[in-house]
């Protein structure tokens, strides 16, 4: 018996709202999950590369590999341990670019096991044992659920999350570049402290981030896209993205531009034709930089997971 | 010619909403205004006690009167000089007790004010100006519009700011002890620096209050009410709030227990009769350190400030 299953890639803290905002985006990973015939087989994990852009070989295929670790959660949960199983990761999703491919397969993975297991684990389970695996809630929930998250990991290890109501006409324009940047390493040039001015900067841009997304309001969302915990400290490892903002800021019909989950890659809110008139501009700061990008405009992608 | 305003109380932060989220207590402050006839007689400025409660002799009564320092700003603004002018201030809110009572006089300064002027300044210079005297525009924007405020400073001193649809059966219950807490001494205790996660556990949080605030949801507001930017310095300051959270954790009708601003006063949010049946062993906390509490239950005040 094996199960497949169908996951968006998401883009997470959307500036002011860091570890707990996220938009899941119509470029998906398919993971299928199969208890091996022969017993004593071991872990088998196959990495299918969709794209031909996107190198894959840096996925551990041994219990090192996250979607293995969150199933041993899931069985552990239940009283079971894993013996032989098969993942298989089509990927689709660039890998290392901010984009949450890794959440895309945890959630996967947990969601065909779960089937496999006969479904004795509820959406709060395993949103909460993604999280954990992930280490924060922000793309594995949009890409369990589609659509514009808020989600809280609490300190039980418990999930809260809403889905909050985004504008069709907020078009979501992803600049993807050809290179990669280690989360890790994007996470660790964060500063242990910041100062309470600019943690209440961000509490308070957040507020209004999540307002303007209640109220559809374009122009209290332009002045709510700010952030001083993480973008100040990622932007040099973020090509093009102080020359991208300075070339943004003001420019009629584009809402704002922030750094996709822990970068590189980028997102461009804009409506109407407004990211159409600046696509030459933005595409010469990385041609400057001798960065090929991808920019892609997309649609919010509202279904999330799907079981094939 | 003289003007007469009427400006509501406040209660700011809301827990995790640290200098950006207010609301409008129907408890109010008078603040007349008039040109003295006399040129030469100088600034004159009288109190007027309504409450035989509370202590308003610490209030300065000179220049150094910052309700006097607002009117001066907003002469500045439009070209003039205060010269001689008279300021009475009739009191109702508490004074330093965390309620926004110098919100509400200098907002009420410079509504009468500018109405002698002739209404030179609107409504955004107004509230720019009240939260450069006040230092930060969470009390001041409730107190010139009513209601539930979400309000940001932007760093060339404009505000922004939003009213938000508060439920009517969330009830304000306000406890107001007995004894002052200077805000500057509840400001002074805060560190210079928290840590990331401490703050992107307020930014989601705050997101999540503004969140359940839009949606109505008593749930997840019981959920959002957290902070660890200012109440856990503050804590020690304000008598009783330790026990007073404790008690209310996980109550039934009860969905949450915040400092009201920098203190003394505390919020409690309930709904049905959550609070009544609790308000006995409220009452317990404070009798036993001897600390005299007026406990009121209000309805939010929607209207803001009135010119008479």
């Amino acid at each position: 018996m094996k199960v497949s299953v169908k996951v968006p890639a998401t883009t997470a803290n959307l500036g002011p709202g860091f570890d707990c905002l996220g938009l899941a985006l119509p470029i998906y990973n398919e993971i299928t999950v199969e208890e091996t015939v022969m017993p004593g087989s071991g872990i088998e994990i196959n990495i299918i590369e969709d794209s031909e852009t996107y190198d894959v070989l840096s996925i551990p295929k041994d219990e090192n590999n996250i979607v293995y670790k969150a199933i041993e959660l899931l069985y552990n949960f239940v009283g079971q341990t894993v013996s032989d199983i098969k993942i298989t990761i089509k990927t689709n999703i660039p890998v290392t670019r901010g984009l949450g491919s890794s959440a895309a397969v945890i959630v996967g993975g947990l969601l065909a096991a779960n089937k496999l297991l006969g479904s004795p684990a509820d959406d709060a389970v395993l949103l909460s044992i993604a999280s954990e695996v992930e280490g924060h809630p922000d793309n594995v929930t949009p890409a369990m659920f589609g659509g514009c998250c808020l989600a809280s990991m609490e300190d039980d290890g418990s999930v809260i999350y809403t889905k909050m109501d985004w504008p069709s006409d907020w078009k979501l324009n992803i600049l993807i570049p050809d290179y990669e940047l280690d989360t890790k390493i994007a996470r660790s040039i964060l500063p242990e402290k910041i100062t309470v001015a600019d943690a209440a900067f961000n509490v308070r841009k957040c507020a209004m981030l999540v307002d303007a997304i209640c109220r559809h309001d374009s122009e209290l969302l332009k002045k709510s896209l700010k952030d001083k915990i993480h973008q100040p400290y990622r932007e040099n490892l973020v090509k093009g993205f102080k020359e991208l903002t300075e070339l943004l800021n003001n420019k009629d019909d584009i809402l704002g531009c922030v750094i996709s989950g822990a970068g590189p890659a980028i997102l461009v809110i804009s409506v109407n034709d407004g990211f159409d008139k600046v696509k030459n501009d933005v595409k010469k700061i990385f041609d400057d930089k001798n960065v090929k990008c991808d920019i892609r405009t997309l649609n919010l992608e509202n279904t999330g997971s799907v079981i094939l």
